[in-house]
């Protein structure tokens, strides 16, 4: 195309066969997409528009959005129906090399899209050019073809639908001319910190960064030295391999602004989980930096060096340091190789002293309190076609294991009437946590781990052993629900004759999010155009361990692939991560006015 | 005691208050039981009178029921209450040698009193005689103890009530003089041969005896013994290793009667499964020859080599033979050993020709049909309360193995509303199993395996594993049955948007009872003076395969332990055992009055 950029001035001063014929070609074949979105004008940032034309195709029928996804090639396609393959399209599947397949890559292709028709009857949309707008590679793109195939036809109609979202995405950012750089450096970031990863390494760039693995202190040193280019002004490592770096403030006396994320994994992770929270905060910086802009308060940006507790069986390593829950016993845990942590401090040359570890405790008074930006980790933005999320709580939860002792009968011979199977006690039980959790909306519960332990087809099951998770967004949600689910199974076992048994071996405390704090985000999030999704948090983060300390908000990041997460398959988009840039310097922006 | 003999001529002639009195002490300080029994006579057998008071019971309160069970003393209590140790009480314990308890032993029973007494809140009650009234040893009687302890209060209950009743029935037989001979040496003959085991034996004398092994051999030997002294006229090994035998009738033209069961076992088995069927006829032969009565017909009694299938792959060796249903194919079929079924053969001295194998074919028209006498192998039986039911059929069977495929995702971040839990799926499947199930009356549905593989405490069920094992009297019951549960599932995984697959393993056809000879089973069973109970069966019997060609009809005998089988567990009382052997006399009777 060799249109001359468009501008938003441009498109909310046309009439509405104006504003459809300038955005021609950002859906396929679907004018009626701009025409429904022209009456929401007039739009003031590009993240708007993009989210009208978004809410346009949510709030289509069935039929329509079948209809747009049809109006797409099929991936690599023999034949260009005429007038059916635009130059985008064209241009997109040159990018992801599909104009260049070995003969087998088009066999594969062509057999792909025939059993992906018969099966959905719609063609696959993939954005080819994925999440970095580079183009995906052809290996890339034939497994998620495979994967998404096994996928459920409603699953994978709203799949195709945020495939073509980012396509239009993509589309739109080079009609206006707008490039995601902020989001692409921290994207890039990303994948040059995942070079750095713990043997065994599969053919597939597995990613796995444990507590000061060797692979962990080279991320280290990597994060320093950006850190230092970005603009910090201090950049250290302290005494349990956090990376620290403030960026002053010009009022010395102003709490500062803590901030940050982890930058370890679990085993096989996928990119973005903590790190995104740390490069977020780079890019902000770099920006203010680069432009000579210092704010009143200092920003501190720490680089948590343990969360996941991979390596050794305490987690939150790096954030407990900063609120004195740094555990002496700790020191002595061993690794799988019968390391202690103390000795694997020792041979990172870390002081591996209490006394050490005991100073970085943060005085609460000289901090206005702690943010956190990070991935999703979970669908709700995926599915609500949003970017970013204000988080109202780190959910609270506990955690049970427990079995149900019944009666092992033949099969055949025991009536239905005369049963005592511990796996139909189990199942109904399932039904009523699935059903009791669902009530509160925002409270979740779940049985992981079921099994009826040597299970034969044609034995009554004696027993059958589970676990529960419960969360929810405060303790007390969180201890109704458990109570009641805990009743439930007793009133279920009391019924039906069978013996329970049940023990809690985990319970955290919610966190709920500072009210200032959290409004400040909303306020960010709105100034971007963005309508306000307000949400809990279900997995823990480094923020639920600064709660004890100090105030805390996090801000949510859309994952791809329906917000997968600990799975190489976890992906954020250039231009998700540069509104989470964008949010957090508005932030910034937001936080410091009330001491101007 | 040393009263004489009671008579039921005495009882039905007494008043009501002779009638207690002299039931007096059969229940233990309980005469409300002989009261209500009292208005059920004239009693024309011993069972008939047995029979009422257990139903006098059975229709009491819970109170009465408590009553009853707290009337009796603790097991080897320490000081016996004025008026409650009982002369009949002090016997049974002193037989089963608890009153020479070593202190340790005493000590273990003095604490599972307490324990007991503290979980039920009442006594332990257990028919100390055992189940052939001669006394269990000591720890037989610690091992229940430990056992029962973990039961459900339900059950238990129920436990109890059993016992009374059996104390009651050994009672009775003291003082009616009436001692269940025949099913005492029905029981003799399955400890005898129980004595034939194959290593590795365990220290409670393990049972196992598969196909043609040195103790399966040694099983034929002692049974050809057996019958030989039983007065059949001919006694043979057949090519299969059928242990086949002839009691001759009158009439060379009548057809013969065919009956029996399998000798073999499972691993661990107990001493009834099978054999109880061939014993059952062995004293029933033994008591016709004793008396030198002959009847119209032939008696074919043929103790099955192989019908559970645990050495080689196929089952039912013994009665498909019978039918011409032998493969040829199952001769070249492996045994752990590397031993083909063929060699074992020949290694056992039988000609492993197929020739010998096709020869035993019979010929249905010189059989007016099959009989087989049967541990229940379930609990209807003991839960009545009854002795001996009719089988109306055997019960056809589907088998199938199946997975739900749903999204594997975080527990923690996954709303309710947006999970694919394939284990809740499943769970909903489970319940609609169990109703539909029900509905029918008479068939089961049983999901025996369930997993979610690899299932973690924080990760929604991304998959769940489970079987399915279906059981009706017909197979178009069956196959309704099997089809409303498949569309269920097919149902539950659409509306949840999951994927499933399910694979049919196994299909086995119906075997109802032929009309004539279930009715003259229902006779006999009333002629006995015990209500007629009809039930299906649920389990697979050699019967099912002589169904492929001649009528048949079998008779369920009660198991103790709640019908449990398969496992050392099983057990069949000398009361329960005589009146199989009386009702098979009276069906033989009946039978042979057809053509008298």
């Amino acid at each position: 195309m060799s249109m001359a950029s468009l501008t938003l001035t441009e498109l909310n001063a046309a009439d509405t066969a104006g504003f459809v014929r300038l955005l021609h070609g950002i859906y396929e074949h679907s004018p009626w997409i701009a025409e429904r979105a022209a009456s929401h004008r007039p739009f003031h940032t590009l993240a708007q528009l993009r989210q009208a034309l978004v809410h346009v195709v949510q709030t289509a029928t069935r039929e329509e959005q079948l209809g747009l996804i049809r109006a797409h090639p099929e991936l690599a396609g023999k034949v260009a129906i005429a007038g059916s393959l635009t130059a985008e399209s064209t241009d997109e599947q040159s990018r992801a090399g599909l104009t260049h397949c070995s003969p087998q890559e088009f066999a594969t292709l062509q057999q792909l899209n025939a059993d992906y028709n018969a099966r959905f009857g719609w063609p696959f949309i993939l954005a080819v050019r994925g999440p970095r707008s580079l183009g995906l590679a052809r290996a890339e793109i034939i497994a998620t073809f495979q994967r998404r195939l096994q996928a459920h036809p409603d699953a994978e109609l709203q799949e195709c639908l945020r495939n073509i979202h980012r396509i239009a995405e993509i589309r739109l950012a080079d009609r206006f001319d707008q490039q995601p750089l902020l989001g692409r450096q921290v994207l890039q970031w990303a994948d040059e910190l995942a070079a750095h990863s713990e043997p065994p390494w599969s053919e597939r760039g597995e990613l796995t960064v444990t507590y000061l693995t060797d692979a962990h202190r080279a991320c280290a040193a990597q994060l320093m030295q950006w850190m230092r280019d970005c603009g910090f002004d201090e950049v250290h490592l302290d005494a349990v391999g956090n990376v620290v770096a403030r960026y002053e403030g010009t009022q010395p006396d102003a709490p500062a602004l803590l901030t940050g994320s982890h930058y370890d994994t679990v085993r096989n992770a996928g990119r973005h989980d903590g790190r995104l929270g740390i490069f977020t905060v780079m890019a902000a910086v770099r920006e203010l930096s680069t432009s000579g802009a210092r704010l009143n308060r200092s920003i501190e940006l720490v680089a948590f060096a343990e969360e996941e507790g991979q390596r050794f069986a305490a987690t939150f390593l790096g954030s407990s340091a900063l609120v004195g829950g740094f555990d002496p016993a700790w020191l002595d845990q061993l690794d799988a190789a019968g390391i202690t942590l103390r000795q694997a401090m020792q041979h990172a040359g870390l002081p591996a002293t209490m006394e050490a570890i005991a100073a970085l405790r943060r005085d609460p008074a000289q901090y206005l309190g702690f943010v956190e930006v990070h991935i999703e980790q979970g669908p709700v933005l995926a599915q609500a076609g949003l970017p970013l999320g204000v988080v109202t709580s780190i959910n609270g939860s506990r955690r049970f294991i427990g079995q149900v002792q019944g009666v092992a009968s033949h099969a055949g011979t025991t009536p239905m009437s005369r049963r005592r199977d511990a796996a139909c006690a189990v199942a109904e039980w399932a039904l009523q946590v699935e059903r009791r959790a669902a009530q509160d909306g925002d409270s979740v519960a779940t049985i992981g781990q079921l099994a009826v332990p040597g299970g034969s087809i044609n034995v009554v099951p004696g027993r059958c052993d589970f676990s529960l998770d419960v969360r929810a967004p405060s303790d007390a949600q969180r201890d109704r629900l458990a109570d009641d689910l805990l009743l439930a199974l007793a009133d279920i076992c009391d019924r039906r004759g069978l013996q329970h048994h049940i023990t809690e071996t985990l319970r955290a405390a919610a966190a709920p999010s500072a009210h200032t704090l959290q409004q400040r985000w909303e306020q960010a999030v709105a100034d971007l155009g963005l309508p306000v999704l307000r949400l809990p948090s279900g997995a823990g983060h480094d923020a639920m361990k600064l709660h004890q300390a100090m105030p805390q908000a996090m801000l949510f990041v859309r994952g791809g692939n329906d917000g997968i997460s600990h799975n190489p398959l976890e992906t954020v988009t250039d231009d998700d991560a540069q509104l989470a840039v964008e949010a957090f310097l508005r932030w910034l922006d937001l936080i410091d006015e009330d001491i101007r």
